[in-house]
């Protein structure tokens, strides 16, 4: 409503009414000024009436919805189907134009302004979850593994004649995959044992460094979150070997985001080495649908290169489930979930150490780890192990993971021993969880109650 | 509601009006079991009710709204929003698993088989419009762009040393930026003019394969729908050649799946010659918002391969917006589509003309170009060309192009002269306009009297 | 946004996106300045993102929605589901203050607003469908059976001792109970037969006024759509009885809202003689859920009372979805539904009439009856009568009716011989069919279709 | 999905995931089973999925929604627009038939069954509050105070020649309207002042019953809910009189059902004496939008004479909104919120006791009025009043009232002295505040903030 509106309700309802309306309005159109000026994550979230206003707001910045509009090209962003129409608040523009992402697409005003502000929120999300250092990001609506091949893409412009990526063993198919779907040959350096943990092997990693020749070497890939053993990689050591040896550092930091310690640890790798892209999952640490990442860089350059490398436009799905989220949630709302998940993290340790106890099993040590953990299954013979896995999918406890050590697997070419377990020297099956953001205590409770049934159950098989 | 609530609710209503309740469930049951069984698009489109039920019964299918889940792991789709979990019907798994887009998520069943049905789905449309031939396809979550570098990225696991893409010029941006973002060379073939239209060159692409060695060639990429003068290319003399000398074929059918005489033009190449895929956009052919593409295969073997190729889970966001699309519209929703462009085509051309004729322009004859058409723009000053462009932007009117055939543009180290009009040897600026799918009269009206009065205004300013 | 935050988003994205956005959004912004200023049923229908843009600036005027608002009161509009408020646009404050339906409510701005514009868009849809004489209207959320309810409560005021209604039979029961409910005595008035036609019985009317004397009649009450034989009320003729002996009129307009031929007889009749009030459906005559009813007067002063007479806030449901629904519609919208009825009406009669004479039956001439129809079923035995309405009912014809003209029927004390047929003095069985606004050519065909069916197979058992 | 579609599916997806998922659909059904069959609120409240995907089919039981349904009526349940017809979950039909709301509707056996389930629902809530004793329930698509109309109308057919309502006094316009609307002479029984508080004035009230002659009196209404200082009435003693002299006894329980010491109030008041219904707002007690009232009896009889006074059918949208919240909450839920409220109930009165000694006021003693407060404003100089009342509205809080106690009130006739303080006794101007469901902390905190400011403000000004 402009202004002329506002007077002409006056003559329907009281002008103090009117007047309160109004301020109330202003106050919602100042937090969209604020955002627009400041560029950071709202301190405290938006209350949906705001959150929709504005992305109808949004969406009627881009011409589909202009009234009047005419459309004489390919793409016009109609709909066949009203129910389609409305999931995406009318958005149907999708994001970027042929050949960057993160350039303004002419027919699509509202939908590059959103794009632009969800970076923004993310930029300022990932500043307040420990990263000072000056960086940039954008989404990029594909998932992790995807972006992950997006970054080494863009690299090999850079690179051209690098053939290698030296990459720190975690079993995760999508991140290995990754390297193979960009089209470069993966150098796996198994992790070691140290103590409980299973760690980064530095040493090997330089040697084989030397080995291929840092000039056909594309870059290093780190991991941050995992599943226990596996504890966080030492991405400062991994840093320093980058600097020294003038390789890119990418660091897939797919579930980190929600986790401060993370964090702190990858600004400090860049503090004392090189860190160029660190990536993360959306889903993973906003909880949106699976299907964006976010594609942080201290080196800005290499960031310019990947929004150039992808081709064409792209969903803006993704970047409104983004959107509305990082809003509705602001500081409060996120710091509210980070604190929620670090005491259950806490709780799940407790709760997972009784039960690892009562039934003569262990929860491993694993300090460099701050979601996940591992319980050992030791006395759960072999063949059962698969059984204990599918008796708690059938308990609809989702998530968890018996890793039995002894398989191997191979992934075009690539032989894998003891897969799972992200090393070769682990011989011993056990039993991850995780406390991830959202998780709930009464989740961990039915799980905890669930777990000890079903050692009861098979520990009594036994005898 | 299960077979004792139906005979439970005669409790609360006469069992007469429960039995014809239950009969039209029935009816919306049987339209789902046909669906799974003969996997074709219904004949007639869906009524809301039934696509909305449907989709809540398969998100009701995924781990996440089990009541009484828990999550132990680290991506468990949770929401932050309700807003935008609603907005997915809350579907949060995306589609896939670690390294193959196909393979069934075993937290996501209902996911994945909506996964599986959109592709069935789109397989019969495809054969609706003209394929007969066996063929297969899948949806990806990325647009058209993204998809031509999955398939070339997936076609170099099988031709590893292969470097030089074979390419008819098109002056779409993000095409070629595909064959540089998959880290491919690109063998430029210019378009010649015959009669108004730019066509194929099939001599100089025959010359070129001779001369790098058809082992360095990872494909020849065509293009079908484009914007007028160009032409559709030849694809049955491309897939001779590319049947010749053993070369993949890989056709950008990014708006072609809308035309009959495209499809039936593609069946025809495949029939004569190879063509290994054809790609081809969600948004530009059933009008859902930008961020989906369908690959299609004679060469099953190469999709299965592109399946793979995607590391990691993927958003299921378009996939959601097809299926739904796809079975509102039917096959009786569809052919209305298509019959209704084919008329407002044929429309458009006949208006172009009449404005074409009355200010001393052309219309230039494009006989193999059925979407798209272009006027000559010869009686305008070259110093007013870009002016033309913004009035009609400021009017409204989007998708038109101004191509003064004067512009040189140069990405990543190629140069192409005459930019926008896929050729070197076009000498005289057009606009161009498009009469695609979903394209109301009322649209082209407005069009052509918007251009008529542009026209006036700028004729009127030179005297 | 404010002109503030337009300025900063060409800091995002280039000054000329913006500006055209910043066009298109003040031509939102001015249809709505319009639509305040002018009260008016827009010419042209409102595209879906400028109506709901439009309610989330009304709903973001009411306190519940203000940021920071504090309710320390015993009805503060909070939502216990969150389904339950986006159902309803965050409105939640209802529409009213205890006492008077249109006063404005101080907690709910921009319900108030909504509510008084939604009257304007009835007073002029009622204009354009004939009434050009002064008049008002309110939209109340009850159906018309209540609203009639409401308008006698109403006139109990301004005439405490009248205890009679004279009303001119239509069987059709809320109009009946309305009465009863209301606490009033019914002076029934049985139809007269003229032709095939069932027609008012001024006469008689007149007899009865005299007989029990004016001064104990609270009004007459008049219907002017029904099911055919029975016509619309002489309205014309009881208004000049009513103006004669000074008696209020009630016209039950249920569904005469979608005729133009109705609306001038009213118009007529408030010429001539003595409207006091009409009352017509919302989901009669809009298509939108039961629920609402529209009370149009030319008698202000007792529409106030009307308002007044509404004790205490009321569901602002149906008038949200009067307000959309208008919105949308415009004035274009509803003349093409219009038309189309007619089309429609005139493609029934043709149908019906060959149905009939196919099986010896006829289709009564009811020329002032521009909405249903009759066909005789003379040729059905009796005992079969029953069998054929519920053989529609079973092939999903919803709406017929089959009227024995032997049925009696007794309502609190009340009883009606030939229930069913508005008349003592009918004596054939018959079926009614209507031809209302949105039908749609398919039901029609598939109608008669079925009743071909139907008649076939009656007949069939017969022989 | 049926047992043939199930099996289907595991030929897109592997047996184990579809069994799962069967199992998950499985327990869904079940729980709507289990509703069906005990008709109770569910222990813990339905999750969303569940939710949703009843309602959907449920509307698909209702004709509109039949595939290749025929609408030959005059109302057909047609949506002019998608928006509309959306949000009502595919409902149009409303509910009741003509004559009788709780009556089944041949056309819409969704409709009706979720009406029924609805009645069901919030009897169990009613007991689950505290009536164990046998009653029965309807929720009606009207406010409370057309609610009370409703009842006092179908009295009347009862007690045909009854005239008067015997009113204990309670200064909430709508209520007071309510009796002028059903036609009947309101006898004013003022409360008188005992302690700080104000009570019923049981022999006055008598002494009114003997004056009148009890058989000229339709019922005695007593209000429990409502603003301090006034105390629920003494509706035990009512009853007891209500006995006596066999009258029947209409409890305006507004937004009592929230507290269970009111509720077991009523139980007694009918253990004792005579409770007839008892009529409650769904929107103060359930926080659904404005709209709905449940009429609640202990008279069966009466209760089936309102559903029958109803004339037509009615808006289905507030029986839609409780159905879904109820089903959202379960016991559990309300549980929660009528704990949370008790909690902050207790800390409103710390607060308010605290900021009212700081500034020299007193929070009255109100022991019998478990929702509201009442705060003097001795030290505010009267021409001061209005402005304390306006300057908490400009600070966005809602719902307190101040009560200057030197007003005079005239409706239609009836004249009030100090209206707004429910008695003529008071002499002292006041500020009420009320805890009501759903109320937040956060709010009580912002409310007792700001009420400070204004005090000192005020205070400040005068010296």
């Amino acid at each position: 409503m402009n202004s002329e509106a506002w007077s002409l309700a006056s003559k329907f309802i009281p002008e103090s009414y009117v007047r309160q309306s109004e301020n109330a309005c202003k106050n919602r159109e100042n937090i969209i000024r604020q955002l627009l000026q400041h560029r950071k994550l709202p301190e405290i979230g938006w209350d949906n009436v705001s959150v929709e206003t504005f992305l109808y707001q949004l969406s009627g910045m881009d011409s589909n919805n202009y009234r009047g509009n005419c459309g004489a090209g390919e793409r016009e962003a109609r709909f066949a189907s009203e129910l389609v129409r409305r999931r995406h608040y009318y958005f149907g523009h999708g994001i970027g134009r042929s050949g960057d992402l993160t350039e303004p697409q002419p027919k699509a005003a509202g939908s590059s302004l959103m794009y632009k502000l969800t970076n923004c929120l993310f930029q300022d999300l990932i500043k307040f979850m420990g990263i000072g250092a000056p960086h940039e990001c954008i989404v990029v609506p594909v998932a992790t593994g995807m972006a992950l091949v997006l970054s080494m893409l863009s690299l090999r412009n850079i690179l051209p004649s690098a053939k290698y990526v030296v990459w720190s063993r975690i079993d995760q198919k999508s991140c290995f995959k990754s390297i193979l779907s960009a089209g470069f040959i993966p150098i796996v350096i198994n992790t070691v044992k140290v103590g409980d943990q299973l760690q980064t092997d530095i040493n090997l990693m330089e040697e084989k460094i030397k080995e291929v020749d840092k000039k056909n070497i594309l870059c290093i890939m780190s991991t941050t979150a995992c599943f226990a053993p596996r504890a966080c990689d030492n991405i400062e050591e991994i840093a320093l070997l980058c600097k020294k040896y003038d390789i890119p550092h990418i660091i897939n930091n797919a579930y980190g985001l929600q986790s401060k310690v993370i964090m702190k640890r990858i600004q400090k790798a860049q503090m004392k080495g090189r860190v160029d892209v660190f990536v993360q999952s959306t889903d993973k640490n906003i909880m949106v649908p699976v299907g964006g990442a976010v594609i942080a860089a201290f080196n800005i350059g290499l960031l310019r290169e990947i929004s150039k490398t992808y081709p064409g436009r792209a969903s803006s799905s993704p970047i409104i489930d983004s959107f509305i989220t990082l809003l509705q949630l602001g500081k409060n709302g996120y710091q509210d979930l980070v604190t929620n998940r670090d005491k259950l993290y806490a709780y799940l340790k407790k709760e997972l150490t009784t039960v690892a106890e009562k039934f003569g099993e262990t929860l491993l040590s694993t300090p460099d780890n701050p979601i996940s953990f591992a319980v050992t299954l030791c006395t759960i013979p072999t063949e059962d192990l698969t059984k204990l896995g599918s008796m708690l999918f059938w308990r609809n406890i989702s998530g968890t993971r018996v890793v039995t050590t002894l398989e191997t697997k191979t992934i075009e070419g690539h032989t894998f021993n003891g897969w799972g377990s992200h090393s070769e020297s682990l011989k011993l099956p056990y039993l991850t969880a995780a406390a991830s953001i959202g998780v709930q205590k009464d989740e961990i409770d039915a799980f905890i109650k669930k777990l000890n049934k079903v050692f009861l159950e098979l520990q009594k098989k036994q005898r």
